[in-house]
């Protein structure tokens, strides 16, 4: 196990009807004038906005709104958020919404106290020093941006999608967490958001480092509520149960708390970042296509992790002669789990082509330090060229 | 699953040598001058005082002294700290022990700003509202205090073992987490807390809420890491691997992340609490007998629970057919690996005697809502008695 800091100070507020305490968590974490960030209009159909302005108002707390955020959210919604509470003398920030529109808030917070471009906080060329304080009001399973030290934004000049460097600075003040607001979701959306929280889980499961048996047995049990509760979700789209799991397990999967003291991966994550840069799909979509190819190309390298994976997470029995088989029919179930939740598997699926391989390889090599990357195996020009090969199949 | 909040702001600083940091994580949460509060000097030999004093001295923090915090602390050395803090004009409370220590620290920074009587605080009598900020250095893997919101402390007049009621306010601002610290613990101390530990995820465990398949997975990954890592570290004073997973697990299975959204036992811990008050047993080894005279008495009340407990965490072989058999295996199992670590199993083995019995519980009768108590099953006097008899065959 590796020495760690672990720092998680979000407030979290679970369940149904929670979002009514808005105003008083606003107050309790010092915020007088909010900026609402929100997206298309889904949270006014949810409830989620009602159940805000109601709460919001009670308090006596005015607000402006910044409505329009997209999905692989871009800098230009960001430098409006930024121009808009500064003029409106804003001191917190309110998002409505999934991990785009968290995001887009995380970065609007650091851009405002910060005298440059918000993007040199991307680049690593300025520090995040300061931000205003953030609270959510979560309306997606999937991202984990809700309890997060992270925040990803595409940079329109150059089509770049980003993560700022990791900070405990930009982790939610609060995030109220109320499942409900998660029935009225597409089923496609639903599952991407499954895809994203269990890849969240595979990209730290997936290590080099020894004796890390506890954070090990923490993916797989979250790991598992996340196959046994997505199709449950699925199946019924007013299952309580189900989707208050699927709903903490996706803060728990990106908090950090199952990948302390442990080198983590990310380069499936990486290589989906070109992928959703090139053809706009969702991100679970591209995680979909990527994560299991990823994992049959790495396999070798550690055999007898993945079918501690394949045994522990989707119950596969060990054949303790041939373990390899045991790892091959854990990645077998992972694709299968995908596609019953109805997820593409190919690149064609996503809208995307063989021939765009290499300008996406050679789009990831204008990132700074972009090769070699991944902790678990090191990926180089060639071996992201083999995985989206054998994405296209 | 039940609405929560959940909010656990502690920075843990985990790993062999972070209490360098000691003297930045001081700053870093406003401290100025500091009052160490210590045991009766375990921690000048395994190097956590040392580790301490230099990080205080580089950081340039003057601070002072309270030592002699006993197991089972008193309220006697919690005046006495509130006291010399008053006088010493102290804004930080450092606490370099374990649960008891930490637990004194916590009381003495409720009674700084409390104009009255501390115990107030414990009573009811008055609200605890504000307390001074609270770092710790942990030495021992047990209580869980360095990422709780509880508190025990024992009122001598009276012999009132007694928490005060949970609150965020009283987490620890920081914890280091060093395993090295823990080597040097007699097999019996590390088996204490390897038991106590684990009492804390069953009084979580076992709950009448339903649909809380996410929160009973983490607690059987935290349980199963206990029960594997323990016997390690017992037959390896200097095995960093299981220390690391047990001190890691001491904190999991007591800042509420495994037992939010459910209903909550506890009568294992209430019994408990007046065998120590009775015999000054170790907590962990008054547990080790109460807690599976416990589960035997209550077990009818929901078998495939503790079937599930048998198969999910002692590996037990399910028998479909009488799952009954198994409920009582996993029990058995329980039972012998309290045992293998050397613990007691019987009230005698703490020093107690069946004719006390109706004096612990014309005790337990004297405190404010003293019956029933218990979450999973309601304990009235007679079950008390019956679980206590139970303790002494």
């Amino acid at each position: 196990m590796n020495n760690f800091t672990f720092y998680a100070p979000t407030m979290f507020a679970f369940g149904q009807g929670e979002a009514s305490r808005v105003g008083a968590l606003v107050r309790q974490f010092g915020g007088s004038k909010v900026l609402l960030v929100a997206g298309g209009g889904s949270v006014k159909k949810n409830g989620a906005y009602d159940a805000v302005a109601a709460s919001l108002k009670e308090a006596g707390f005015p607000w402006c709104e910044l409505w329009g955020v997209q999905a692989n959210p871009r800098s230009g919604k960001v430098y409006e958020g930024i121009d808009l509470a500064r003029t409106e003398g804003v001191d917190f920030l309110l998002a409505i919404g999934g991990g785009s529109v968290i995001d887009t808030a995380k970065a609007i917070g650091m851009g405002i106290p910060y005298d440059g471009d918000f993007w040199d906080l991307f680049t690593g060329t300025a520090k995040i020093e300061r931000t205003l304080p953030v609270g959510t009001v979560l309306t997606i399973s999937a991202a984990g941006s809700e309890g997060s030290d992270s925040c990803v934004i595409t940079q329109e000049d150059g089509n770049l999608k980003w993560g700022c460097p990791k900070t405990d600075l930009i982790r939610p003040k609060f995030s109220v967490l109320d499942p409900t607001y998660t029935y009225s979701l597409p089923d496609y959306q639903l599952a991407c958001g499954a895809v994203d929280m269990l890849a969240h889980l595979c990209e730290r499961y997936f290590t080099n480092t020894p004796d890390v048996a506890l954070t090990d047995r923490l993916c797989e049990a979250v790991m598992k509520t996340i196959v046994d509760a997505a199709p449950k979700a699925l199946a019924d789209h007013s299952d309580y149960a189900s989707h208050a799991d699927l709903m903490w397990a996706g803060m728990l999967a990106h908090n950090n708390s199952c990948g302390i003291g442990r080198d983590q991966d990310w380069a499936s994550h990486q290589i989906e970042h070109e992928l959703s840069a090139f053809y706009d799909c969702a991100h679970g979509a591209g995680l979909a296509v990527v994560m299991p190819a990823w994992m049959e190309y790495v396999c070798g390298h550690d055999v007898m992790r993945f079918a501690r994976f394949a045994v522990n997470v989707f119950g596969c029995e060990m054949d303790f002669a041939h373990p390899e088989r045991t790892a091959q029919a854990g990645i077998r179930r992972l694709r299968d789990f995908f596609r019953t939740l109805g997820m593409p598997a190919t690149l064609e699926e996503v809208g995307g082509r063989a021939e765009d391989i290499p300008a996406m390889v050679a789009h990831r090599c204008e990132k700074p330090n972009g090769f070699p990357f991944g902790g678990f195996v090191k990926i180089q020009v060639v071996d992201m060229e083999a995985i989206l090969r054998r994405c296209a199949n």
